[in-house]
């Protein structure tokens, strides 16, 4: 089976010139098959204070109201997604840059929840990984923004970490699969003081007991759940770590790797 | 010869929501292989003053430095391409947005002028022609933004009329090519003054004549020089006239027909 390494970066990375410069040099190196998944940054917080509109989180997630999903869509969609395809292309990557409406590859439904509403946030129904692949069979490289659609015309706010996950799920049919989550640190911490004394190999037993006695905090509980779940679905290999680490995250000579029991 | 239909939108469609949900319907059942390629609209003008950037127009061209185009590439590729995205999609035409960039289709440079500088304008070097008949063979059909690349990591601000027309030559070698272009009249006006009077069939040597003896209007000029172009390209059949009348225009039953002498 042919090999296929999707990637997923964050803010932290997408906010700061020099180190998406390097990543991007780093991810355009990669041999074979590849897809770059991206969320979002500063500047969307940026452009909704500039144009006046509120902005308001509910357990971290950022409620999608309509000016709200007009500003992610302009900043992730567009400003974001093309730059990265831009750029990529420079470095002789053949990008190109997807919502989930484009070529109707993500199909999500509004969120449904029984005391919030999160507004035009989506959640994932299905990843057309035939249409991704014929892309790739093509000769392109995806480069995924967190956009997606109800096919009855509405665009939605999904969370890339999950778009990444279904995306990697969606492709292990045709591909032995590698997902990589960059984000600002080594791996999965043992705790927040430790810098970089990171696990570097996490099964799912582990990391409940690990996050029952809090030593892996809250924020990154989402992130490992969406990752087990990638693992449980048939994804070979999956691992967690520094943006700048990403051929070692590749080979598997750093971060933390998601294993099986 | 397959039949291709190449229809390009600007502004006051854009601008106007009825409009555009009655524009995309009948863009949708156009039969057999379609592009739609859209402009910009008053969105970008209100988010460049939301965030406080100044807009600067010479010779109704707006001149676009880097805070500008970044306002352009978010209002653009990002809101205006992906909600055009979304609602095709709902018509069930499977509808792709690209800006220049995507699939590297088109190359451009920044436009060089012995007195003005432009800022990131980009002039066509080069459409990718099999790129876009290989999405039309998988039967997507492509939504193209005014935003385009150098190839070196710059995105430009491409002219709509422009990207419509080297979109209808490049793709002329393999389609019988109609071009629509699609604007707020009926046709190409006698005057500004008679309301629907238009030309129904327009040749170069009469265009010069009546250019020249000001019953053309200035704003029209560079747009029917782009159709001129695209005619001499081997575009088969060119109209220009009213997005209400699409069919009809696609027929050669309205609007102004651009023709050989």
């Amino acid at each position: 089976m042919k090999k296929l390494t999707v990637v997923k970066i964050g803010g932290n990375i997408i906010d700061d010139a020099d180190k998406l410069a390097d990543f991007l040099l780093a991810f355009s190196a990669i041999e074979g098959a590849k897809i770059l998944v991206h969320g979002g940054g500063k500047l969307a917080t940026r452009v909704a204070e500039a144009m006046g509109i509120r902005q308001q989180l509910i357990d971290g997630r950022r409620i999608t109201d309509g000016e709200t999903l007009k500003v992610v869509t302009m900043v992730y969609a567009g400003y974001i997604n093309k730059n990265i395809v831009a750029r990529l292309q420079a470095h002789e990557c053949n990008a190109i840059g997807l919502s989930g409406a484009d070529a109707g590859y993500i199909t999500a439904h509004k969120r449904q929840h029984p005391s919030i509403d999160y507004g035009f946030v989506g959640d994932i129904d299905a990843v057309n990984g035939q249409a991704l692949n014929n892309f790739i069979t093509s000769g392109y490289t995806p480069v995924l923004s967190p956009i997606t659609h109800d096919t009855k015309g509405q665009l939605l706010n999904t969370n890339a970490d999950t778009i990444a996950q279904e995306t990697a799920k969606a492709l292990s049919v045709f591909y032995e699969v590698s997902l990589i989550y960059c984000f600002e640190k080594k791996g999965v911490l043992l705790s927040a003081e430790e810098g970089d004394n990171y696990i570097s190999a996490l099964s799912f037993t582990e990391f409940k007991k690990l996050s029952a006695a809090s030593v892996i905090t809250a924020g990154m509980i989402p992130k490992l759940e969406n990752a087990f779940k990638a693992l449980q679905a048939g994804v070979q290999h999956i691992s967690i770590g520094h943006a700048g680490d990403l051929s070692k995250l590749i080979s598997g000579q750093a971060g933390t790797n998601i294993i099986h029991e």
